[in-house]
């Protein structure tokens, strides 16, 4: 990077390793931290630490949390018959945001993915059942991405969940809220068709 | 952000703060960081504190160093009489990457912007006329960028050269290599064919 301090290049080498962060703009993180004040060096040093040590996953819906099992798991207020099952822990950040889901959730970790050599054994699936077999669930809402991967872990899920006479449903697909019709893909217009309702 | 773990929320609040760095960055690179091996979340915390607590302003061209000298000030091998004058200390290492420059740098630290309140006492524009004045030098290149800021400083300094009789330029502006002229707005082409060279 043309710079002769050695422990410049190894923080800007360690924004450069985060992903989506390219080169120039791990220099211009790396350079900013420099302007930092030494407390707030500090605690953004301490944050990274902490964070790590911390958090870990929930020993029931595997959501991260710093305790064994996250807030949501042990609010007796939510209804625990109705299990939100999505990729990763951004997905329950989002749902929560709604302020109207009650329901408790279960994180994958990940989805199927063979090109990627992910199985089901790689994610929280076994965890799920387990989860099922002990608690009395009425309701496994598939909430994972509609992407290729997103439809067969839901589809691969849902099959073994049938058996156990569980519901299971899956997200609606339209047109978001707000959008134009012009800019809606062929596919999501389909659904969108097809899953109309009567007003 | 509906995290109920605290430390996942500073970690989050800490990316946040970087510039350019939005919520949703902020969350991948700490969903990112949780992902990571206790080694590597040392190291990259451990890269936040050291990069802050030894690199320095080199005493005499106030790049960013290590040492108390950097090396291009310490390298006998390089023209100390030609100064290249930047904004910051990224703009020395996109110079070096030319492989091309042999002489010494002087970084500003910023430019002159009345609009936000940055004046010249702010910036290292008396440590450069202490160097001058010291050293021998012969030539002072304004390599500072072509906005109305960059431009402002150059003339500032330029004109705080000239009656010390030192040769002052200021890099050409043209058409960048391997461009096209359909995207070059008129104020390039204008320059670039003011300064146009026979061939």
């Amino acid at each position: 990077m043309g710079y002769s301090a050695l422990p410049l290049t190894k923080l800007i080498e360690q924004f450069a390793s985060l992903p989506g962060i390219g080169m120039k703009t791990a220099q211009r993180l790396a350079f900013y931290v420099l302007t930092l004040s030494d407390d707030e060096a500090k605690a953004f040093s301490d944050a990274i630490l902490e964070a790590h040590e911390k958090i870990k996953n929930c020993e029931i819906c595997k959501n991260f949390t710093d305790k064994p099992i996250c807030d949501i798991c042990a609010d007796k207020l939510r209804d625990h018959s109705v299990i939100c099952v999505v990729e990763d822990a951004k997905d329950v950040a989002a749902f929560e945001r709604t302020r109207e889901y009650k329901g408790v959730y279960h994180v994958l970790h990940g989805l199927i993915s063979p090109m990627d050599g992910i199985g089901p054994d790689q994610l929280y699936i076994k965890a799920l059942l387990d989860r099922i077999a002990e608690e009395d669930v009425k309701e496994v809402i598939m909430a994972t991405n509609p992407t290729v991967e997103g439809e067969a872990t839901a589809m691969y899920i849902s099959r073994l969940l049938k058996p156990l006479g569980i519901k299971t449903s899956r997200l609606a697909f339209g047109i978001p809220v707000g959008s134009s019709l012009e800019y809606a893909d062929e596919m999501t217009l389909f659904k969108a068709l097809e899953n109309r309702s009567e007003i």
